[in-house]
């Protein structure tokens, strides 16, 4: 078995920059050198999500739209009361989308869809440096 | 360790087709002859989801009534302008839904709840063919 | 390969009750011995739901009202009518959080954030007693 284990830094704008991971984890999934398995996409952070979608300017602001209507940043929280760092709103969304996802390697590729890309939304309320940690794992 | 790789071909009728999968995805692990790993459950494409449910006809109307509230069909996605397809709401439940889902395999079998099947949910405007990557990996 | 299940028994008070399981998953994974892999955290059964979040009292908070505005509790749902234990909301909200997650392991720990702790979220409206599934895998 192989298990490999790689990271992504990424330099956000926050406020719901979303950022195309796609090549990077293919780099790391295609040096494993593993044929069959799966590849573990994780953020490390409480602000932040990963999920999949087609990358195109459009759907980037509907992202951004839809997080606005679902879960405000315009309203108070109780966590901007525990920390005064006004990023409740971030932290709520980040728990909704969730902090993983698990696409499998099948033939030394991962099985994404031609417009199915892999991104990381940064829903914090400022730039952040983050780290995504990728684990190939497999034969 | 064993890998074994699966597929699950599905017509589905769109909007919001809510399909249970767990009998062929029990077939998949069963055949896998694991006793003890996971099991990946990933859709290809994005603008259908991956998740877990008590699958009854009253959650089904539920799942399309909760989602036309907080993601409704029936307004303009900034994605509708990119390419007239009119299916930018389709995306949005994807992403949020999320791609994938991993259950753990003990002795044999997935250990869901009697009333938790594992479901995809067709988000898109319209009859799609659709794939289901699955991937065992245990021992 | 190791392959290590573990399980965590919990009781809850429902209504979007949320525990840290973080401390508890961490000890499954230190007695695996595993140094480089993954830790799947799977909640068995369709009312409750796992993600990651900064676990304090305002978030918690802040839970609880997102998720009462986003999917009531207090309206009726098909799914009510089915079984007449007025728990669709419960359901909803499950799926749409997701009821797994995949946290890496390296170098024997998990690479979760200082303020990122693994939560479940008993969405049901009653007390429940529950078991989250843990599947260790790696080398």
């Amino acid at each position: 078995m192989i298990v490999k284990n790689g990271r992504i830094k990424l330099q956000t704008e926050g406020r719901d920059h979303v950022i195309d991971i796609t090549p990077k984890v293919g780099e790391i999934v295609a040096a494993s050198k593993i044929k069959n398995g799966v590849v573990t996409v994780f953020i490390f952070g409480s602000t932040a999500s990963v999920t999949t979608v087609e990358f195109e300017p459009g759907l980037i602001q509907d992202i951004r739209d839809i997080d606005e209507k679902l879960i405000p940043s315009n309203v108070s929280y109780a966590h901007d009361e525990t920390w005064g760092d006004a990023n409740g709103y971030a932290h709520l969304r980040a728990s909704l989308y969730g902090p993983s996802i698990t696409v499998p390697v099948v033939d030394e590729k991962m099985t994404l869809g031609t417009w199915q890309q892999i991104i990381v939304i940064d829903h914090d309320n400022r730039p952040r440096t983050r780290e995504v940690i990728i684990q190939v794992m497999g034969e």
